[in-house]
């Protein structure tokens, strides 16, 4: 049921079964270590560039989660995927491994938003299982956005990390055995270009963005920031998470305890990881973890889960563009 | 409806309403150049760069289907766009122009497929009108995945002619008051990879993947290739669906009087464009020119509209890595 603008509340229930992450050398080293599944003992996973890596991090992440929901490839109707590279490579190669339809979806970090979404109403429109999965990896996503590591470019302070790793869900319409999370509703966001053309303060670049989506969402679907327990972004980072609660409270009062950001939460402090973690791979190994066990052991009733993502290129900054922002939000309740 | 593995066949009447298209130099010197709403007559489009001119091609595209369709953007719940470059930035530059929420989609040049599938199961959802808009630009795909224009490198003769345009689609679930095409099932393509590895050849690695998704489709809705007047693929080349020919008529009989390819139609064989023309462009020029207004003056009843796409970039080539493909199939019926 569409319910406004952008905000689709749905009649079925929708349910996220299962999940599986593995997670790089350093997020293995961080806050969240103890609610991985995998974490990898050296960056490259066994392969000889940055780039298989990632393929293989995604396969092995999809072989997890159809493991632990044992499930066969013949049973799952298409896996939703992206990331960060160019033509998309991570998810079309590592999607040519499983018996199973693809559909490649981009919102830069965003990607995992969308990914829930579109499962969701592919769901209500008749398919019965679905996989969402979105990966990065830090030195794939330098050597493409940025410079050759080998380099040994400084980063500026405003800078964050781009996260190592893949999580992906199992969005059904089939009751499980056991209580898990719902997808309730969703919804699609704009494209917000406040004119920042700072590559390196991504942050600030999509906080107008994370406003505009989690402000359409409280108001088309007629609910307070107190709804929910947790809003949490995907990877603003330290200072665009400021700039966020800076801009919600006007709206909605005091909320800067209930609004967080995968990208704040994941690595500790003194692994000097900028201001935090970015990357497709941010909010989907956070959400897919964290997040997830924690809503089913009862800690999170109901969270707006709104990945964040900044739309340039290499290309596009070189050229002088500034940097267009989206943001999707997921209700996600138990 | 869920109809088997990979199709949908859809309840709720989706209609394309609108369509609009804008065409490169070469395109509107081809064999479909009467059936274009609009014809660049230098390829920068009056931009600085190739970039900002596939960025601007799609700005009028979308601005010449909202007008056309009396539509306001307010009215438009969502643009679905895609097209070959990094990151997108065409659909998401553009999309920053238009007050409507965006999400990008990417499965190479079979992108148009996927847009229309996703769109149709959005409106299935509950939203009443959207956008699928893809484009792509011959020099920014040049420059991309080859050689700079400069360098006059010679293609080799299996090579394809990525077409400059862009083509949009109106979807709406209001019945409108003239007759017009309807969307009443797709079929979501798998990633096939017959371990081809010649970026110069991509029909052929292209046409396994366009067999398996129109095979998946006539077996799961249960009709034969005959059911379609035209089964069309989006970019297969003269080779490519030549192959396609050689492995449906196994199954189907003799099929090659009703399977044609977009990439085949769109130039003029003296205008030396290779074995056709391909891109995210090219299935959406055609169809929303050709094909759509053929289906409106009743020259087409049926089709099998099936855009093919070849998933690889510059990297995963240099890293010697086979070409997968995949192939998205929409039953367009009037």
């Amino acid at each position: 049921m569409k319910k406004g603008r952008q905000t689709y509340i749905l009649d079925k229930k929708i349910y996220i079964s299962h999940t599986a992450t593995i997670a790089g050398v350093d997020e293995g080293k961080g806050r969240l270590r103890d609610f991985f599944d995998y974490v990898i003992d050296e960056s490259e996973f066994g392969c000889k560039s940055h780039e298989k890596a990632e393929i293989k991090l995604r396969k092995h992440a999809i072989e997890s989660l159809l493991k632990s929901a044992s499930v066969s490839a013949a049973d799952v109707d298409v896996i939703l995927g992206g990331d960060l590279l160019n033509q998309l490579v991570p998810s079309g190669f590592s999607a040519r491994e499983f018996d199973i339809p693809f559909c490649g979806l981009y919102s830069a970090c965003a990607t995992f938003g969308q990914a829930l979404a579109t499962g969701a109403i592919l769901l209500s429109g008749g398919a019965e299982r679905v996989i969402c999965c979105t990966s990065s990896h830090f030195a794939t996503a330098e050597r493409q956005y940025r410079y050759p590591l080998e380099l040994g470019t400084q980063p500026p302070p405003t800078a964050q990390w781009t996260v190592t790793g893949a999580g992906c869900a199992m969005l059904t319409t089939s009751k499980p055995k056991f209580k898990c999370p719902k997808i309730t509703g969703f919804t699609l966001g704009k494209v917000i270009d406040m004119g920042l053309d700072d590559p390196n303060n991504m942050g600030a670049a999509m906080a107008p963005a994370a406003y505009d989506t989690i402000s359409a969402h409280l108001r088309e679907r007629g609910v307070g920031a107190d709804y929910y327990d947790l809003i949490v972004t995907g990877d603003l980072g330290k200072l665009g998470r400021e700039l966020l609660c800076t801009m919600l409270e006007q709206e909605c009062g005091a909320v800067k305890d209930r609004v967080n950001d995968c990208g704040c939460m994941i690595f500790k402090d003194r692994q000097k990881c900028g201001l935090g973690g970015s990357g497709a791979g941010c909010s989907s190994l956070v959400f897919c973890s964290y997040l997830y066990k924690t809503m089913m052991e009862g800690g999170l009733k109901r969270i707006l889960f709104v990945p964040t993502g900044a739309m340039l290129s290499k290309d596009s900054s070189l050229q002088g563009e500034s940097i267009p922002a989206i943001a999707h939000a997921v209700a996600i309740e138990i």
